[in-house]
């Protein structure tokens, strides 16, 4: 295992500081925790939004803290859910008094211990709300999950439910709202080579030298199928095909698509995808109101890529275009 | 050799269609050509920015062109010098009648393209002036280049240089400023693993499973040594030194950091040796006046890392800090 670390054990503890040292004016650690938090947290009058889940995926969630997106990412250990009281330290640091929504990507572990971090959190009289993703399309069911996976589409929910509680929603609206993106995300992914947990110290699955997954989850789980290797369009029509058909996509829709590279997945590779991605949706008439292209929930090293996409409304579009100011997304 | 593609020798063209398809409010191609600018260019009264190189660094340079950095980006082929016609269509594309400024990173074939595309933009009366960026403090001399190679800090030239043109600056002023960067700007690097050229199909040269490079280029070329693998903060230590140590950094000075992935590196990573680098400054006095982690200057999937350091004075922080709005630089 070749990476630059320090110690296996310790990887997430110094990424989070070498965050708040790179990023002092946007980033606050809450001492003796993994959870990052707006500089500015609480914000009065605002509620408060919550992810996070095992790292490994970065820049989720940490990258999307910030301005019009997230007020807190907790980070458990690679691949690995946070714990509830991580969590619990998260909710009060950025409950103003207007409640706190946790966005969970839909992961049994993540699933459990938010929910048992929001029961701490009202114990302590905080309003706290939950919505869970589970976007990919990909597989019903799952290594670590019952029912759909969260993935990258989860980055779209962070952007349009916080923008609605940067402008000033309730939790209840903008637990709606963050319910509404779910309802109009979907994901599908695929990897072309492993990656190595850090404390494991080997790859966690294999992959032959022209074999592929489709439909491989963010943290290795199995898809569809094993494959050799394919051309990127007939990836791109693979994964796209999937996605449209369970949204249920029809001619003039308008939609948003987010490329997301997994960690080692060229940004050139990403471009050449949308090409194809581009075309298909032009034949079928459907109108593309924007494009996300680059690394957004990554799985540290592995090679491969996800394709999202949100079908858009005016609300939706409103809110997708308002203002974002974080590291990994801007508005 | 698995990658994301469709036909090794077409790489090129469809990214940069991808990237149109994606970004079509940002970004135009140039017919018949693989230049990108502007959607507005040619912007009137102002000086135009030119940048490119071998296609294989994205978002380098694409990703840089936008309101307050570059007007346009040429590509040449994966790690292959644009052909001189190819950079004087950019010219004439960005040129509004107030010259153009090219910066080139200092490789051979980079450095006779861009002047013989200058000498046929002047014989058209376009007033033409070219900086040659040097940061790689690693080696003197190397495969592709005489003298010092120009890699990740180049982006800082971009930034910087950009906003003084977005300010109305004259040619001469940008250019001036551009060299001030360029002078004040060191980088090294360092590789985990190869990459492979898509058109060659076999990675360009090989690491021993413990093995590393340090002050290797962003094209695979020698470094300084290669040695078995150490940690982040041994690396950190490496790099960082013999940049400082270059720059003359002293007591009390400011500095812009930028921690660059090669392309496989996961963010966590590059996170952890900020911790390092920021440590190292606080110890040594330096004040870290801003610092910019990710992938800005890549080497396809390459595993790897560079240290860039700006020593900055006023003029510098207010250029840096002013606005830009493209894909992979906002402020």
């Amino acid at each position: 295992m070749k990476k630059l670390i320090n110690d296996a054990n310790t990887v997430v503890q110094e990424m989070l500081e070498g965050m708040v040292a790179a990023h002092p004016h946007r980033l606050k650690l809450i001492q003796n925790t993994t959870v990052l938090v707006r500089a500015d947290a609480p914000v009065k009058g605002k509620v408060g939004l919550v992810s996070g889940g095992g790292s490994g995926h970065e820049p989720s969630h940490a990258g999307y803290v910030g301005v019009g997106m997230l007020d807190a990412a907790v980070s458990g250990e690679v691949f690995t859910s946070p714990t509830p009281d991580q969590v619990f330290e998260a909710i009060k640091a950025v409950d103003s008094g207007s409640g706190v929504l946790l966005i969970i990507k839909n992961y049994t572990g993540d699933v459990m211990n938010f929910e048992m971090a929001a029961e701490l959190a009202e114990a302590e009289g905080i309003n706290v709300a939950k919505v869970i993703v589970n976007d990919d399309v990909a597989v019903e069911n799952s290594t670590y999950t019952t029912g759909r996976r969260g993935i990258a589409g989860t980055v779209l929910v962070h952007k349009i439910a916080g923008a609605a509680a940067e402008r000033g929603a309730s939790l209840e609206e903008v637990e709606a709202i963050a319910n509404k993106v779910i309802n109009n995300v979907r994901s599908m992914g695929m990897a072309l080579t492993p990656c190595t947990i850090p404390a494991v110290g080997k790859p966690g699955f294999s992959l032959g030298e022209n074999e592929i997954e489709i439909g491989m989850g963010i943290h290795g789980e199995p898809g569809i199928e094993k494959t050799s290797i394919q051309t990127a369009n007939s990836i791109a029509e693979t994964l796209l095909t999937k996605v449209l058909d369970d949204l249920n996509i029809k001619q003039n829709d308008k939609v948003a698509i987010l490329i997301n590279g997994l960690g080692a997945t060229p940004l050139m590779e990403l471009y050449i995808l949308n090409k194809k991605v581009a075309s298909i949706l032009d034949e079928q008439h459907v109108e593309i109101y924007d494009t996300f292209v680059g690394e957004f929930m990554t799985a540290l090293e592995m090679a491969g890529c996800s394709i999202s996409v949100l079908k858009l409304d005016q609300q939706l579009m409103e809110l997708l275009d308002s203002h974002a100011d974080t590291l990994a997304f801007k508005r």
